[in-house]
């Protein structure tokens, strides 16, 4: 019988477990929302439990999997699978955690742990938007922007393993907008669902109008989703937020097509949700700057797993080639 | 006895020929000036009989050679050694030509051909100051700006073989200087020799004093090695313009540090002549970007083969996995 896949998407709002064929099919998924504020040894035994659970239910052994698969939101240094800093979400902190190790600890069976972009971008190329593509770059617009960047069918890791970081490429040097990382003028800094709230700010100081009728307190922790609402109501401040995210964008896949000249651009993440208008402008933007330099077409996608991409990405992770 | 390389090193100013040993040592070399302004079939004659020349004096024969390596200075389809176009140099035109099938109807033996960045990158690698790194990105800070990158021992193409135009790389879209592509704000627009004319002339407007004692006309075409003068001369214009080069420059790193995560950055070119005040303030710039985000340190450092870099890249190619 051909061994299971156990993929276990670490994040910084759900812990997600699946098992999958190898072929990509996911068989089963247990979900958990309560491990964000526990300590990193808390969280290693929820992934534990889950994984003991999901298994449990499905009778399956662990001498039955290829492995375990772990997807983390953060970075973490790929040669000891030890992390070095978890994203930016509130509560969730496993810094300097033998993250590897510990679940190793538990099941005796190969662990393999990487970052969360790159499970998803090899997600991609194995089953998704990038399969059958010599170079593949999965970008992901999200809460922050990364990158998962699969070269001749091998996830391109770097030195340390933090390659993919595209989001702190920075854009725009004479930028007001400042990112997390505390530079001023990244991609994330101008198009990232951090740095919605103060794109917001600038347009509505320019007396751009809007028929969003928000709160302060809410302008002040505007996400997607509420302009995504705009967006379809063809709010006029909504539009221009979006297409300036859309422009940065179009900058910083033109600056990566220009490094990697890569056969294909996956986009995902909730950004995505915004749609066409959004998906047209970027291809817009990013062509207006490609001008007569593009020799091969280079395609831009959107993923196609969205859904369970982070499970199915930490799954595949286990038939990397490395 | 092992099988010598022959390089050429095909640029807009000089054709250069050189026969090499597999551990990098040059035999001969020979130069010749008089190629750039003529049309591709008689560029190809000029290749045929310096390699012939070369062949001659030192009494090999064609089937003595491993092959001929070609570096290229413009854009190629690495698939079937066609050229797509070439750099800014005047005169020197040779766009959708069949270079690599040219030279293998003169010579019976295995012609590679490859953009000049990617070779001189390969030969900092195999020989240089790259040697024995996981992953390098070579920068060329000269006329224009290019990248050779090599990942794992490999030079990495992408889909065209145009992957590391990283001088297109936008780092400040509202910028006013323009490069030759037509875009502004690319780092090529504000780090290369191309560029020096337009910083200059911006510096010169916001009466950053000077020393230099230039006509109108010499202004206007200023280069590396003026300024070079003058920064030895502690000129204030000349050290403003050095300075911003080295920022701008700063920040290409900055960003392909965080899409490498690379073991070292070699840096080449003929701007790489400013010396220590121009690295130094690169170094800075680089590290005052990445804050706390290095996990591993990267290192920036010189090339090692800048004089014969060219040909010995070129010859290298032959010795690229592929």
């Amino acid at each position: 019988m051909e061994k299971l896949l156990c993929g276990v998407d670490l994040g910084g709002t759900k812990l997600a477990v699946g098992l999958m064929r190898p072929d990509g099919k996911l068989i089963d998924r247990e979900v958990v929302y309560d491990h964000a504020d526990k300590d990193e040894h808390e969280v290693v035994r929820r992934i534990g439990d889950t994984v003991t659970t999901l298994l449990s239910r499905q009778a399956v052994k662990v001498g039955d999997l290829a492995g375990i698969g772990v997807g983390f939101a953060g970075h973490l240094r790929f040669r000891d699978g030890v992390t070095i800093t978890s994203s930016n979400y509130k509560g969730f902190k496993i810094k300097n955690f033998p993250l590897r190790g510990s679940i190793e600890k538990i099941f005796p069976t190969r662990v393999v742990v990487d970052n969360d972009a790159n499970a998803q971008g090899f997600a991609e190329y194995r089953y998704g938007a990038g399969a059958g593509h010599g170079s593949m770059v999965f970008v992901t617009l999200s809460t922050g922007i990364g990158a998962g960047i699969v070269l001749d069918g091998r996830i391109y890791r770097g030195m340390t393993g933090t390659a993919g970081e595209v989001g702190h490429m920075i854009v725009n040097p004479d930028s007001p907008f400042v990112c997390g990382c505390g530079n001023h003028g990244c991609w994330m800094a101008h198009a990232s669902g951090l740095a919605l709230p103060q794109i917001v700010r600038r347009k509505r100081e320019q007396g751009v109008p809007t028929s969003l009728a928000l709160s302060d307190a809410e302008w002040e922790r505007i996400d997607g989703k509420t302009l995504g609402e705009g967006l379809r109501a063809n709010d006029e401040l909504a539009r221009a937020v979006v297409g300036e995210c859309a422009d940065y964008t179009g900058i910083g896949l033109y600056n990566l097509f220009q490094i990697f000249n890569p056969n294909v651009f996956v986009l995902g993440g909730g950004l995505m949700s915004w749609g066409s208008p959004f998906m047209d402008r970027i291809r817009e933007k990013f062509m207006a700057l490609v001008r007569e330099m593009m020799f091969d077409p280079v395609q831009i996608v959107a993923s196609r797993l969205e859904q369970d991409a982070g499970i199915i990405g930490a799954a595949a992770l286990l038939l990397d080639p490395g």
